[in-house]
């Protein structure tokens, strides 16, 4: 699909919401890309499609599951709404043709994951930036985004850890594991 | 080993503070065992011989984990200091002939495990909250503990994970998991 299309049928999907956080979060991907090196038309693609699921309630997203296959486990029966990741992952690849690598970076937006390369951590990094964000910490976070990435990246996984133990929900190893092997690895330098 | 001369030998081997920390630890879960109808002399047993091997350093606790068999995880190679739970468990079997129970109760009082009975909460309740701790949040912990056993728990666990985060620690998947469980389980009371 092209990318005008891609665009139009994005918008077209979304909420005004949710589609001005995906423009901001596009902006903020194509920054950091720019700065740290990654491929700048799969961060385009990438933000643009992260949210594509977001608005699907609980029987569309195990719907969207049982249909294409993915394996849901013992916290995302629960936490359903983090299965917005993997469905649009998959939403991306079939109706938008995305890359492997975007969808990996759409894949792991929301728990992060232990194996995350550079294009996946500037999605998360934009999702939680991105212009329209507003949060106590939000001015710290876009500082350390554009100075260390792995530093970033365990502040943002420590604050949804935190967000998550305020709202009472369930944690994902996918998180935990994602942040112990940075901070490990930080350690080690 | 009887009552008087545990209660020496555990004195001789730990510094003032600590040993005033576990007569604290003792108070409440004898306390608390009262309270919810737990085994009161196993409570104090275990109480007593929590932090047996907590003085020993890394060298000391690999030594001890080498010597008795025990498997030392990913999170434990870097966060050593846990492992004093493992070791105190076995030298309270070993040099002191507590329970099966109580062992277990020392065994999960650092990082919490999902498989907890009552016993292991209250021992992981009353290390947190025994009259000698003073932190943001201690007062209210104390009251829950005797509300309601698995409310509290929610709340030192997740207090426990953003003491973690706060200190730049790595978190054990046993404290996520106990965690987990029990926010599950509350939902569906």
């Amino acid at each position: 699909m092209d990318k005008k299309a891609a665009y139009e049928k994005v918008e077209a999907a979304l909420s005004e919401k949710r589609f001005a956080h995906t423009k901001g979060c596009i902006s903020e991907a194509v920054k950091l890309s720019q700065k740290w090196g990654a491929d700048v038309d799969s961060a385009e693609n990438a933000a643009l499609l992260h949210d594509i699921t977001k608005h699907f309630d609980r029987v569309q997203q195990l719907n969207l599951c049982s249909a294409y296959g993915i394996i849901i486990d013992d916290v995302a029966k629960t936490e359903w709404k983090i299965l917005h990741a993997l469905t649009g992952s998959e939403v991306a690849k079939r109706e938008y043709g995305a890359s492997e690598n975007e969808c990996r970076a759409i894949r792991y937006h929301t728990t992060g994951h232990p194996d995350m390369k550079l294009l996946d951590k500037i999605i998360y990094l934009a999702d939680f930036i991105e212009p329209t964000r507003d949060f106590d910490g939000v001015e710290e976070l876009r500082r350390l985004a554009y100075e260390d990435v792995d530093d970033a990246m365990i502040a943002a996984l420590s604050m949804s850890i935190r967000e998550v133990l305020d709202s009472g929900r369930l944690l994902h190893h996918d998180t935990v594991d994602t942040r112990n092997k940075l901070c490990l690895m930080k350690r080690k330098i």
